[in-house]
């Protein structure tokens, strides 16, 4: 007989949330990223084109921790017509001594909301100006809002302004986000009057034509373009790119295939083996973040199997401690 | 709310034996993946060499079935000594139309052995004499015992041989298969012996060096190699490739990389890019198996996707038909 605990998506919600030690636990794997002999596989990833549908698996394994997440993320395109979420999911917590299944975290993709949410967080402590006080996020999906309440934990933001290629749904994202974090959240109809001024600018969207330009950049902005995961998605011209101080990556293995950097690499801007700044080196000090108040800095992220091992792995620890989830036999 | 239904590896066994159904379910995801446009991206593969364990995920979605696998298979080579098994694991199926988790199939690695026996029965079938009576079997493990079971619901065998490194295993197995099966079941301490007078030869071991020689074939045998899944397995001398008169990969693209094909290549006795037949398309009719009694063959399997989502498959609907299972609403 095994045993596994079964944890729903309420469970999880009532022990994790978007909160400074979610960032301080995904912090940490970016941290073990640089520093430890981390496996991390390329994403397993199936497309099924007649349901416009896709999904991504990834893993990672951190030496020193007890077990390892497998996460299984859909994403069905066609999903809200039928009232459905696009996305959804679960992970699975293994052992990583036995490979015995510890944990089913039947999330939703509430887990990788979070974990997403809080590498934003993560780059925009090592990469922004600590004073940034103005946001300007595209998009106005789940990750457009935990963005922005990601960015409160480290920066002192006072005001933030919501560009969304469907300006009602941009609304009402500015009108939520103003009451639950208690500062004006704007919605602007033009992109690049919200990044005029900004010190942040996060993009959310699954965008396969770039959003951003680089012409739009001023001085002392960070840009975290957090959408793309796959090669075909694409919201930063790539000049934004050839004209940053700084580029980072979540995992440069990764950018090179399917983050902004990919596209910057095919126009011929960046040579496919140009070495750049790893966010997990510059959390170990490694490399240099932000050296100076003028600097535009891009973080690239694309979402990394070590943030799923790392929010499961606290996700197990809490729910232990909390007694939540149900036990199962078999 | 979502619904899924949790099927426990004895809920399992209760609705999928190794038989010929099981059989011709695995044919038919072979006739598939060469027929239609099915998607089955590499092997994911994570490797945690300080507990000697490994992580595969395969996957596959195959157009006209409602879902699609993804199966967790975890090898941990130091469990036995703490009293588990060293393989177990999982399949999650999921919805090809909406990425919903529609079941989770809790098997234990219950559900490959079936589809990995059924497999070597497909390839049988396809590519050993019709009149096969006698098999050699090398490994003394669960596929040992597997694949014998299996070909026997294809071929009149009448008679097996069963070597193993571990003599004493070797034994008991052949034991154990002469009461279950009713025929004579011989442990053999020479490999060699064995193959001797053998129609079909299955190798089942997790060997390093080749144990199979090119010297012992004979004119008429069949070879089913399935123990190497990994790029360090190799239980055929790379000759055995060059001298059959037929090499059947169940992946071309996998056996390039993970099967006895990958040692040949290695051994430059086969060029990297040489064409050799599927097993699909043999099922399919789009390529000749067997043509005349004299011919030796290898067949080369690795394991695949197809497969899993194949036997998920099965078993989900006869669960549904007999009530098997636990609903879980999350």
């Amino acid at each position: 007989m095994s045993r596994m605990i079964i944890l729903t998506e309420a469970d999880l919600r009532s022990v994790v949330a978007l909160d400074a030690e979610a960032v301080a636990c995904v912090e940490d794997a970016f941290r073990a990223l640089a520093t430890k002999a981390v496996a991390m596989p390329p994403i397993l990833r199936l497309d099924i084109p007649e349901h416009r549908g896709e999904v991504d698996v990834k893993t990672a394994y951190v030496p020193g921790l007890d077990g390892f997440a497998i996460k299984i993320s859909p994403g069905f395109f066609g999903n809200p017509d039928i009232g459905l979420p696009s996305t959804n999911g679960m992970m699975v917590l293994l052992s990583a001594k036995t490979g015995l299944v510890q944990a089913l975290l039947l999330d939703n993709g509430y887990l990788t909301d979070v974990r997403t949410a809080a590498a934003g967080a993560v780059a925009a402590k090592h990469l922004s100006r600590q004073d940034s006080r103005v946001a300007a996020i595209f998009g106005a999906g789940m990750q457009a809002r935990q963005q922005l309440q990601a960015l409160r934990l480290v920066r002192p933001i006072r005001e933030a302004r919501i560009w969304a290629r469907d300006a009602a749904k941009a609304k009402k994202v500015a009108a939520d986000l103003t009451v639950a974090l208690g500062i004006p959240v704007v919605a602007t109809a033009d992109p690049q009057v919200a990044v005029a001024g900004a010190d942040i600018v996060v993009t959310t969207t699954p965008s396969e034509t770039p959003i951003l330009k680089a012409a739009w950049l001023e001085p002392g902005q960070h840009v975290t373009a957090m959408g793309s995961d796959a090669a075909h998605k694409n919201e930063i011209e790539p000049a934004v790119i050839a004209k940053a101080d700084l580029y980072v990556a979540d995992s440069l293995s990764q950018t090179r295939r399917l983050g902004e950097l990919h596209h910057a690499i095919k126009a011929g801007l960046v040579p496919p083996d140009a070495a750049f700044a790893e966010l997990g080196r510059i959390v170990a000090g490694l490399e240099q973040g932000r050296s100076d108040e003028n600097q535009i800095i891009i973080a690239d992220l694309t979402g990394t199997g070590i943030q799923d091992t790392a929010i499961a792995t606290l996700a197990f620890a809490r729910a232990g401690s909390a007694g939540a989830g149900a036990p199962f036999e078999s």
